[in-house]
Protein backbone atom coordinates (compact mmCIF):
# COMPACT_ATOMS: atom_id res chain seq x y z
CA UNK A 1 0.00 0.00 0.00
CA UNK A 2 3.08 2.21 0.62
CA UNK A 3 3.80 2.60 -3.21
CA UNK A 4 -0.11 3.62 -4.04
CA UNK A 5 0.42 7.43 -4.75
CA UNK A 6 -1.74 9.93 -4.05
CA UNK A 7 -4.66 9.61 -6.84
CA UNK A 8 -4.97 6.11 -5.81
CA UNK A 9 -5.63 6.73 -2.27
CA UNK A 10 -7.91 9.37 -2.77
CA UNK A 11 -10.24 6.45 -4.78
CA UNK A 12 -9.53 3.91 -1.63
CA UNK A 13 -11.19 6.85 0.94
CA UNK A 14 -13.33 8.37 -1.24
CA UNK A 15 -15.01 4.97 -2.39
CA UNK A 16 -17.98 3.41 -0.64
CA UNK A 17 -18.25 0.13 -2.87
CA UNK A 18 -15.59 -2.43 -3.62
CA UNK A 19 -15.94 -5.73 -5.32
CA UNK A 20 -14.26 -8.66 -3.86
CA UNK A 21 -13.12 -11.96 -5.87
CA UNK A 22 -12.39 -15.25 -4.14
CA UNK A 23 -12.00 -18.93 -5.27
CA UNK A 24 -12.64 -22.67 -4.38
CA UNK A 25 -10.16 -25.68 -4.47
CA UNK A 26 -10.95 -25.99 -7.57
CA UNK A 27 -10.52 -22.59 -8.75
CA UNK A 28 -14.30 -21.57 -9.19
CA UNK A 29 -13.97 -17.54 -8.90
CA UNK A 30 -16.72 -16.01 -6.91
CA UNK A 31 -17.44 -12.38 -7.18
CA UNK A 32 -19.39 -9.86 -4.67
CA UNK A 33 -19.81 -5.58 -4.10
CA UNK A 34 -18.77 -5.43 -0.73
CA UNK A 35 -19.02 -2.17 1.85
CA UNK A 36 -15.37 -2.17 3.26
CA UNK A 37 -12.65 0.18 5.29
CA UNK A 38 -9.26 0.65 5.25
CA UNK A 39 -6.42 0.50 8.22
CA UNK A 40 -2.98 0.89 7.25
CA UNK A 41 -2.41 -2.49 5.06
CA UNK A 42 -5.76 -4.12 5.81
CA UNK A 43 -8.98 -3.85 4.41
CA UNK A 44 -11.83 -5.12 6.58
CA UNK A 45 -15.33 -6.01 5.46
CA UNK A 46 -18.34 -7.19 7.71
CA UNK A 47 -20.36 -10.57 6.82
CA UNK A 48 -24.14 -9.43 7.10
CA UNK A 49 -24.76 -12.34 8.35
CA UNK A 50 -24.75 -14.46 11.88
CA UNK A 51 -21.70 -17.03 11.73
CA UNK A 52 -22.79 -21.00 11.09
CA UNK A 53 -26.30 -20.72 9.56
CA UNK A 54 -25.76 -23.56 8.05
CA UNK A 55 -29.27 -23.51 5.94
CA UNK A 56 -27.84 -21.02 3.48
CA UNK A 57 -25.69 -22.55 1.33
CA UNK A 58 -25.03 -19.20 -1.15
CA UNK A 59 -24.05 -17.18 2.00
CA UNK A 60 -21.78 -19.93 3.42
CA UNK A 61 -20.49 -20.28 -0.31
CA UNK A 62 -18.22 -17.20 0.00
CA UNK A 63 -17.40 -17.94 3.58
CA UNK A 64 -16.38 -21.34 2.67
CA UNK A 65 -13.57 -20.14 0.28
CA UNK A 66 -11.91 -17.80 2.37
CA UNK A 67 -12.05 -20.79 4.88
CA UNK A 68 -10.49 -23.06 2.24
CA UNK A 69 -8.44 -20.75 0.69
CA UNK A 70 -7.55 -17.03 2.39
CA UNK A 71 -6.59 -15.34 -1.16
CA UNK A 72 -8.73 -12.86 -2.18
CA UNK A 73 -8.52 -9.69 -4.57
CA UNK A 74 -10.53 -6.80 -4.71
CA UNK A 75 -10.96 -3.93 -6.98
CA UNK A 76 -11.85 -0.32 -5.88
CA UNK A 77 -12.90 1.58 -9.18
CA UNK A 78 -13.95 4.51 -10.63
CA UNK A 79 -16.14 4.55 -13.33
CA UNK A 80 -17.82 7.42 -15.78
CA UNK A 81 -18.84 7.98 -19.62
CA UNK A 82 -15.32 9.48 -19.80
CA UNK A 83 -13.02 6.97 -20.14
CA UNK A 84 -9.94 9.33 -19.79
CA UNK A 85 -11.09 9.24 -15.92
CA UNK A 86 -11.07 5.41 -15.24
CA UNK A 87 -9.07 4.58 -12.31
CA UNK A 88 -8.90 1.10 -10.49
CA UNK A 89 -6.96 0.07 -7.41
CA UNK A 90 -6.66 -4.04 -7.20
CA UNK A 91 -5.35 -4.94 -3.40
CA UNK A 92 -4.46 -8.52 -3.21
CA UNK A 93 -4.03 -10.48 0.07
CA UNK A 94 -4.76 -13.07 2.94
CA UNK A 95 -8.70 -13.19 4.48
CA UNK A 96 -9.22 -14.19 7.72
CA UNK A 97 -12.76 -14.42 9.35
CA UNK A 98 -12.75 -12.51 12.69
CA UNK A 99 -15.64 -13.55 14.94
CA UNK A 100 -15.49 -11.99 18.07
CA UNK A 101 -12.41 -10.19 19.64
CA UNK A 102 -11.39 -6.80 19.62
CA UNK A 103 -9.98 -6.50 15.94
CA UNK A 104 -13.58 -7.76 15.56
CA UNK A 105 -15.18 -5.06 17.28
CA UNK A 106 -13.12 -2.41 16.54
CA UNK A 107 -13.51 -3.00 12.30
CA UNK A 108 -16.97 -3.18 13.04
CA UNK A 109 -16.30 0.64 15.02
CA UNK A 110 -14.74 2.08 11.80
CA UNK A 111 -17.26 0.20 9.29
CA UNK A 112 -19.97 2.09 11.19
CA UNK A 113 -18.10 4.94 11.27
CA UNK A 114 -17.89 5.25 7.51
CA UNK A 115 -21.39 3.80 7.11
CA UNK A 116 -23.85 5.19 8.86
CA UNK A 117 -26.12 2.58 7.83
CA UNK A 118 -24.61 0.27 10.43
CA UNK A 119 -24.87 2.73 13.61
CA UNK A 120 -27.45 1.44 16.35
CA UNK A 121 -25.51 -2.09 16.53
CA UNK A 122 -25.98 -3.08 12.95
CA UNK A 123 -22.79 -5.44 13.29
CA UNK A 124 -23.07 -6.86 16.81
CA UNK A 125 -22.73 -9.91 16.70
CA UNK A 126 -21.51 -10.48 12.44
CA UNK A 127 -18.38 -11.50 11.61
CA UNK A 128 -15.71 -9.33 10.13
CA UNK A 129 -13.37 -10.73 7.06
CA UNK A 130 -9.74 -9.12 7.34
CA UNK A 131 -7.91 -9.09 4.38
CA UNK A 132 -3.83 -8.63 5.35
CA UNK A 133 -2.88 -6.61 2.17
CA UNK A 134 0.03 -8.11 0.07
CA UNK A 135 -0.21 -6.21 -3.08
CA UNK A 136 -1.24 -3.28 -4.53
CA UNK A 137 -1.77 -2.12 -7.77
CA UNK A 138 -3.13 1.28 -9.56
CA UNK A 139 -4.12 1.75 -12.97
CA UNK A 140 -5.71 4.65 -14.68
CA UNK A 141 -7.07 5.35 -18.23
CA UNK A 142 -3.73 6.45 -20.14
CA UNK A 143 -1.42 4.88 -18.34
CA UNK A 144 0.49 2.07 -21.03
CA UNK A 145 0.49 -0.74 -18.72
CA UNK A 146 -2.91 -2.00 -17.33
CA UNK A 147 -2.38 -4.22 -14.82
CA UNK B 1 -30.80 -16.13 -17.34
CA UNK B 2 -34.45 -17.18 -18.33
CA UNK B 3 -35.00 -17.42 -14.18
CA UNK B 4 -34.32 -13.61 -13.82
CA UNK B 5 -37.15 -11.48 -12.76
CA UNK B 6 -37.72 -8.07 -14.49
CA UNK B 7 -36.34 -6.19 -12.03
CA UNK B 8 -33.24 -7.94 -12.42
CA UNK B 9 -33.10 -7.85 -16.19
CA UNK B 10 -33.55 -4.13 -16.01
CA UNK B 11 -30.61 -4.29 -13.94
CA UNK B 12 -28.19 -6.05 -16.66
CA UNK B 13 -29.97 -3.65 -19.12
CA UNK B 14 -28.60 -0.52 -17.69
CA UNK B 15 -25.76 -1.22 -16.15
CA UNK B 16 -22.40 0.13 -17.41
CA UNK B 17 -20.11 -2.01 -15.69
CA UNK B 18 -19.72 -5.15 -14.29
CA UNK B 19 -16.91 -7.13 -12.11
CA UNK B 20 -15.40 -9.86 -13.58
CA UNK B 21 -13.60 -12.61 -11.27
CA UNK B 22 -11.46 -15.17 -12.54
CA UNK B 23 -9.05 -17.80 -10.92
CA UNK B 24 -5.59 -19.43 -11.89
CA UNK B 25 -4.57 -22.92 -11.68
CA UNK B 26 -3.71 -22.42 -8.05
CA UNK B 27 -7.01 -21.01 -7.23
CA UNK B 28 -5.44 -17.39 -6.67
CA UNK B 29 -8.61 -15.15 -8.20
CA UNK B 30 -8.56 -11.73 -9.84
CA UNK B 31 -10.71 -9.53 -10.33
CA UNK B 32 -11.46 -6.18 -12.98
CA UNK B 33 -13.98 -3.93 -13.77
CA UNK B 34 -15.38 -4.15 -17.56
CA UNK B 35 -17.62 -3.01 -19.50
CA UNK B 36 -19.69 -5.50 -21.32
CA UNK B 37 -23.04 -6.68 -23.64
CA UNK B 38 -25.59 -9.46 -23.24
CA UNK B 39 -27.42 -11.59 -25.91
CA UNK B 40 -29.35 -14.17 -25.25
CA UNK B 41 -27.37 -16.33 -22.29
CA UNK B 42 -23.89 -15.19 -23.42
CA UNK B 43 -22.23 -11.84 -22.28
CA UNK B 44 -19.00 -10.44 -24.52
CA UNK B 45 -16.44 -8.25 -22.66
CA UNK B 46 -13.66 -6.66 -24.65
CA UNK B 47 -9.88 -7.18 -24.28
CA UNK B 48 -8.94 -3.39 -24.66
CA UNK B 49 -5.09 -4.75 -25.72
CA UNK B 50 -4.04 -6.57 -28.75
CA UNK B 51 -3.54 -9.97 -28.37
CA UNK B 52 -0.19 -11.97 -27.58
CA UNK B 53 1.85 -8.65 -26.31
CA UNK B 54 4.24 -10.72 -24.07
CA UNK B 55 5.78 -7.71 -22.49
CA UNK B 56 2.55 -7.27 -20.71
CA UNK B 57 2.48 -9.63 -17.99
CA UNK B 58 -0.27 -7.88 -15.84
CA UNK B 59 -2.38 -7.47 -19.10
CA UNK B 60 -1.75 -11.26 -19.54
CA UNK B 61 -2.78 -12.66 -15.89
CA UNK B 62 -6.40 -11.86 -17.03
CA UNK B 63 -6.34 -13.50 -20.30
CA UNK B 64 -3.81 -16.46 -19.00
CA UNK B 65 -6.08 -16.97 -16.17
CA UNK B 66 -9.26 -17.60 -18.90
CA UNK B 67 -7.04 -19.58 -21.06
CA UNK B 68 -5.75 -21.98 -17.97
CA UNK B 69 -9.28 -22.29 -16.69
CA UNK B 70 -12.32 -21.15 -18.34
CA UNK B 71 -14.76 -20.66 -14.60
CA UNK B 72 -15.71 -16.79 -14.83
CA UNK B 73 -17.74 -15.50 -11.98
CA UNK B 74 -19.12 -11.54 -12.96
CA UNK B 75 -21.76 -9.37 -10.77
CA UNK B 76 -23.46 -6.62 -11.72
CA UNK B 77 -24.81 -4.65 -8.91
CA UNK B 78 -26.80 -1.37 -8.17
CA UNK B 79 -25.29 0.15 -5.15
CA UNK B 80 -26.68 3.56 -3.68
CA UNK B 81 -26.40 5.17 0.20
CA UNK B 82 -30.39 4.11 0.83
CA UNK B 83 -29.64 -0.03 1.26
CA UNK B 84 -32.88 -0.96 0.68
CA UNK B 85 -32.04 -0.31 -2.94
CA UNK B 86 -29.28 -2.32 -3.48
CA UNK B 87 -29.75 -5.60 -5.99
CA UNK B 88 -27.16 -7.37 -7.58
CA UNK B 89 -27.49 -10.46 -10.71
CA UNK B 90 -24.42 -12.92 -10.52
CA UNK B 91 -23.25 -14.60 -13.85
CA UNK B 92 -21.59 -17.44 -13.67
CA UNK B 93 -19.89 -19.53 -16.57
CA UNK B 94 -17.25 -20.46 -19.00
CA UNK B 95 -15.29 -18.04 -21.11
CA UNK B 96 -13.36 -18.28 -24.28
CA UNK B 97 -11.63 -15.51 -25.88
CA UNK B 98 -12.17 -14.78 -29.68
CA UNK B 99 -9.64 -13.47 -31.76
CA UNK B 100 -10.97 -13.04 -35.55
CA UNK B 101 -14.07 -14.56 -36.32
CA UNK B 102 -17.26 -13.43 -37.52
CA UNK B 103 -19.11 -13.74 -33.81
CA UNK B 104 -16.38 -11.60 -32.54
CA UNK B 105 -17.09 -8.62 -35.10
CA UNK B 106 -20.68 -9.36 -34.11
CA UNK B 107 -19.51 -8.82 -30.72
CA UNK B 108 -17.79 -5.68 -30.78
CA UNK B 109 -20.73 -4.11 -32.66
CA UNK B 110 -23.09 -5.22 -29.87
CA UNK B 111 -20.04 -3.12 -27.44
CA UNK B 112 -19.77 -0.24 -29.94
CA UNK B 113 -23.48 -0.07 -29.97
CA UNK B 114 -23.74 -0.02 -26.08
CA UNK B 115 -20.75 2.34 -25.60
CA UNK B 116 -20.21 5.31 -27.92
CA UNK B 117 -16.78 5.36 -26.89
CA UNK B 118 -16.29 2.34 -28.67
CA UNK B 119 -17.10 3.82 -32.34
CA UNK B 120 -14.89 4.61 -34.48
CA UNK B 121 -13.29 1.26 -34.96
CA UNK B 122 -11.31 1.62 -31.31
CA UNK B 123 -12.21 -2.53 -31.28
CA UNK B 124 -10.78 -3.02 -34.66
CA UNK B 125 -8.22 -6.00 -33.80
CA UNK B 126 -9.26 -6.67 -30.17
CA UNK B 127 -10.08 -10.15 -29.19
CA UNK B 128 -13.43 -10.24 -27.35
CA UNK B 129 -13.85 -12.04 -24.72
CA UNK B 130 -17.41 -14.94 -24.88
CA UNK B 131 -18.81 -15.71 -21.34
CA UNK B 132 -21.50 -18.60 -22.19
CA UNK B 133 -23.72 -18.18 -18.70
CA UNK B 134 -24.97 -21.90 -17.18
CA UNK B 135 -25.79 -19.61 -13.69
CA UNK B 136 -27.61 -16.38 -12.90
CA UNK B 137 -28.61 -15.64 -9.31
CA UNK B 138 -29.72 -12.65 -8.41
CA UNK B 139 -29.94 -10.71 -4.61
CA UNK B 140 -31.78 -8.11 -3.91
CA UNK B 141 -32.15 -6.09 0.00
CA UNK B 142 -34.75 -7.46 1.69
CA UNK B 143 -34.43 -10.63 0.29
CA UNK B 144 -33.89 -13.20 2.61
CA UNK B 145 -31.48 -15.87 1.39
CA UNK B 146 -28.08 -13.44 0.20
CA UNK B 147 -26.36 -15.69 -2.67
Amino acid sequence: MSDLDARARELLASARVAHLATADQYSRPHVVPIVFAIQGDVLYFPLDRKPKREDDWHMLRRVRNIETNGRVSIVIDHYEEDWAKLAWVLLEGVATILETDAERDAAANALAQKYPQYQGGALDGRPVVRVVIERAVTWRAGQEAEP
